[in-house]
């Protein structure tokens, strides 16, 4: 659809609504038309808050979150676990974790995965300040909650190599069935590491 | 669920977000998120864009659509036919109809239809316009092109009154099955009016 548009300042703004992920042509147009309709400094507060966000934004100088000061809230807190580390792709990650209140450790951003047709190296990623913060002690266990992709598991490898001298217990979130999902729609790989993953039934009390 | 952001300034950004049709929380965060990982120059490009169309996007004085100009392409084209006239709820529906590639009239967008739940009576809308730009005569036809509801019926009704003491032929636009759609799910109303309002079969060219 070569869609031609009545104004080129409303054509700018659709083509950069179309840039964000998910976004088509037809759901920027209907965005920006809606923003349009709203008050000046409505969309002004808009505007600002996304610009002043990249502006801004600080990350958690020890696990790379974003943060509104050096050190994360997470990070500062006493009554998290310091010992227990969960190493993770990135914020969103950081939030869903949190969502779940089952886990109060503190965490470590790697900003990505290793992903050589990316052109994302090692080097790009946050490792070696994760490195630093096992080598400085007091670490128990690192937790790797990566996504369960090539990409992951390689990274899961590299880590584990990276951190291999250090006296540090190394583990991976359980893959399995999803809560709420039916067997039978379940890949092989999934449902062969439920298996062999399998926990008492009534679990243990962690 | 009662997410904690570990930054007030992506809570701000996020927020924002989520007063667009149709963005949940989750949704928001993903594009705050990938904006936030975009250089500064282009989060500024996406931030300026919105704002700059708020600010200078200008009206035509004719049809009431968006436009550059005081005057909209549509309306300033000596080939379009200005003696017929669609009348539209909002500038997303000159694009559609625009998309058909089936009208070479004018448009007069009319800002939303009559209805007295939502506070809008017809003084809040393009009406008085309309009017005159048929008083002022060489205009044939009004084609109503507005939603298929209670408001659009009401609204087609007082604009019917109101041209009534004009000579100018008043048209809706055709209810029917869509393209596409199997029958046995179509409404009942959209059925009997596409019985009734049944065409010669291969059509008459127009």
């Amino acid at each position: 659809m070569n869609q031609e548009y009545p104004s080129t300042l409303l054509e700018r703004a659709v083509k950069e609504f179309t840039k964000l992920p998910g976004i088509g042509r037809k759901t920027a147009t209907r965005l920006v038309l809606h923003l349009l309709r709203k008050k000046e400094a409505e969309v002004a507060a808009f505007s600002d808050s996304i610009l002043t966000l990249k502006r801004e934004a600080k990350y958690c100088k020890v696990c790379h979150s974003i943060s509104d000061t050096d050190i994360c809230p997470i990070c500062s807190n006493p009554k998290r676990d310091h010992s227990v580390i969960c190493v993770v792709e990135n914020i969103q990650d950081v939030m869903a974790v949190e969502n779940t209140m089952q886990y109060r450790g503190v965490y470590h951003v790697l900003g990505g995965v290793i992903s050589p047709m990316d052109g994302v190296s090692p080097s790009d990623l946050n490792i070696e300040s994760l490195v630093a913060r096992v080598a400085e002690g007091g670490v128990k266990e690192i937790i790797m909650a990566l996504s369960s992709t090539m990409e992951g598991d390689t990274t899961n490898f590299y880590i584990y190599r990276k951190l291999s001298q250090y006296n540090v217990e190394l583990s991976v979130i359980a893959r399995g069935i999803s809560v709420g999902d039916e067997l039978e729609y379940a890949d092989e790989v999934t449902l062969g590491s439920s298996i062999i993953n399998r926990t008492p039934f009534m679990g243990k009390n962690i």
